[in-house]
């Protein structure tokens, strides 16, 4: 995170992992490992008579907060450029959210810790790329769904139901979301 | 479908649709439309201040049967390549299953209505293109994940809990998968 007197801050995309994210969700992604290979990453399991490998329980669905449930639908979202400016974050208060592309993409992905409103300085900035979804913990900060390159498909994972689940809150200061 | 005289049915390849999949459960993928068109069909809704457009309830999740539960998964498939033959079938009594590619993917899709063992005649074979993935719904017959080209990545979204959830069946006869 840079700083240029009085503009917004500037602030540098990382690329995305489990380890990176964990404080604010999961990334929805294979492990590492082909097919047929024989040795296998500790978290899969061979499937179809070794004809896939599947690793379970990728996201925490939390949905059921307050009489909610799963709700599954599909998002087409427009590409945004970067860089990108930021004046406000969302969260949802009541369940967890998860956006998976469905086809081969690259999207942005910005959080920030804690239940109290944003401050630009907390932000972080992940790329996440081809086969990477990601699923935002319940109350985590975050910018709606931006995608890079081109209009792409989602599926999404989260809650219906009765109760007041998006708070909107304005950034102290803009960020700059650049990629370096 | 056309027979050969002792040998394997053969059977042709539809496109994906979701009239035609109705049968068997869902076709997941969004409502055609732009973003920003300004009139969108009746099943879609913006979002984002207009950055996106959602289309909801796209799968009917069905996995509480006998204590049931959703598992979120990512199944890593390795490509097959056409003709296929089929000589099985499997279904999951207890719950819908549900798969969507994570990249730009063509797979195949192999179907059977009805509770007992399927036929070879009965069966019906879609080719879901990019953006499109499917849920069958619960008990139907299929043909496990089948992706073309190369390996793909999919979210799977499936019943966990006690009980026997799957069940295989050899049907009468073999039949070839072809593409026209």
């Amino acid at each position: 995170m840079t700083e240029s007197s009085g503009g917004p801050l500037e602030l540098e995309i990382e690329s995305l992992s489990a380890e990176r994210f964990a404080p604010f969700g999961e990334v929805i992604e294979a492990s590492a490992g082909r097919v047929g290979a024989g040795a296998y990453p500790i978290d899969v399991y061979p499937i179809n008579d070794g004809g896939a490998l599947r690793r379970d329980h990728v996201a925490q669905v939390d949905v059921e907060e307050g009489g909610g449930r799963l709700r599954v639908s599909v998002a087409r979202a427009a590409p945004r450029t970067l860089p990108l400016l930021v004046e406000k974050l969302e969260r949802h208060p009541l369940g967890s959210q998860a956006f998976v592309p469905m086809t081969t993409a690259c999207f942005l992905v910005v959080v920030a810790g804690g239940v109290r409103p944003p401050r630009a300085r907390e932000l972080r900035a992940f790329l996440a790329g081809p086969g990477q979804g990601v699923s935002y913990r319940r109350g985590v900060w975050h910018l709606p769904l931006s995608v890079l390159e081109r209009e792409t498909d989602f599926l999404v994972l989260d809650r219906e139901g009765p109760g007041e689940n998006l708070e909107e809150r304005a950034l102290d200061r803009p960020v700059r979301i650049v990629l370096t």
